[in-house]
């Protein structure tokens, strides 16, 4: 498999940590989103919508991560599922998922940060501010949600990571890097430690990736 | 089934629309955005994110709209199924689904628009240029993936509505609300048009249900 992903990109992030629990072997080709590669026609040949990352499983192309992830549980089920198999549990864990992956994150996206800056003007400390509450909306129903549940486990669901965490760590990640103060989600930052302890995690870190 | 929904909400017009396609009966519970009743106690112990729409089959309450359509389809799998059976298919329609679910729709959200206006001040005109941008940068994309591919047929995927239609539908009714020219987008405005003949899409239009 090739994924097309870059450093700096969270989606990417994801699936190669997706690709990591579930013990699939891949090259990484990168694509420079300093250098708007994303939309140069050769990403938009694999990606129509010029972002990343893309997937090619023998000259299949994926796109979106969260398809990627579905699609690799469906595909190899013989590793690890990252979708448990009762079907309100796996409902439990997309909306985990989603919450993250359509609630918070696009939001926060590069493309957006630059159009608030280009088109609207405002100054790094509203753009800190609107990152941050983003996150912070996010994270306030994403810890009830945690907290209050007898399935959330060592991880988001159970003690096993699932598509949920994969999709969290990531996201703390970039939590971290817009200083939002993590102490009052005590069980996103457990969750969050729990996983980057593992390999699968902690290799797919963006500090470790080419062109990092 | 209990559809806690809102005849503005474009997430839960696409779960209406799902569970039309699959042929379920279903009771809806309004939950008025106009009166913020989305933040109420008693919408925030259904869903901690304080959103519509939430979805109630038999006690178990589920919540953000993918989630649900695919609990539908794989809770109730002897009625129309919204995902097709092949691994790749599956992937292809999940991610024309989530280029709107992921990357148009969060982007231009209520909560979104009143953040612009509440603390950059933006204009009525930017608000609308706003909108109309992210409309117009994932129609682009999904215009080309739908009309580039011999898997599009009468609906996004195939002869058959999938859920990359349920989620096609209210996305084209929003763009329509704020004026985008859908005649750039031909192969978008045709498969909506076909999905608006068929009574399952019809009869969940948001000027036909409760509170409109």
């Amino acid at each position: 498999m090739i994924l097309y992903d870059y450093c700096r990109s969270s989606a990417a992030y994801r699936v190669r940590i997706a690709l990591n629990l579930k013990g699939l072997a891949y090259e990484q080709v990168p694509v420079n989103l300093l250098k708007s590669e994303q939309r140069g026609e050769e990403n938009l040949a694999r990606n129509p919508q010029g972002l990343v990352p893309s997937l090619d499983d023998n000259g299949e192309m994926l796109n979106q991560s969260l398809t990627m992830c579905e699609y690799l549980d469906e595909a190899y089920p013989e590793t690890l599922q990252l979708l448990p198999s009762d079907v309100l549990e796996r409902a439990r864990v997309r909306s985990l998922a989603q919450l993250i992956a359509c609630d918070i994150h696009p939001v926060n996206n590069l493309r957006i940060l630059k159009y608030l800056v280009s088109e609207f003007g405002v100054s790094d400390e509203q753009k800190t501010a609107w990152y941050q509450h983003w996150v912070q909306e996010g994270f306030v129903a994403l810890e009830r949600a945690l907290a209050d549940s007898d399935q959330t486990g060592k991880f988001c669901h159970g003690d096993d990571p699932t598509l949920a965490d994969v999709l969290l760590v990531p996201q703390v990640f970039n939590a971290n890097r817009f200083k939002v103060d993590m102490s009052v989600y005590p069980t996103i930052a457990r969750i969050a430690d729990a996983c980057n302890e593992l390999k699968a995690f902690a290799d797919a870190h963006p500090d470790l990736q080419p062109g990092a």
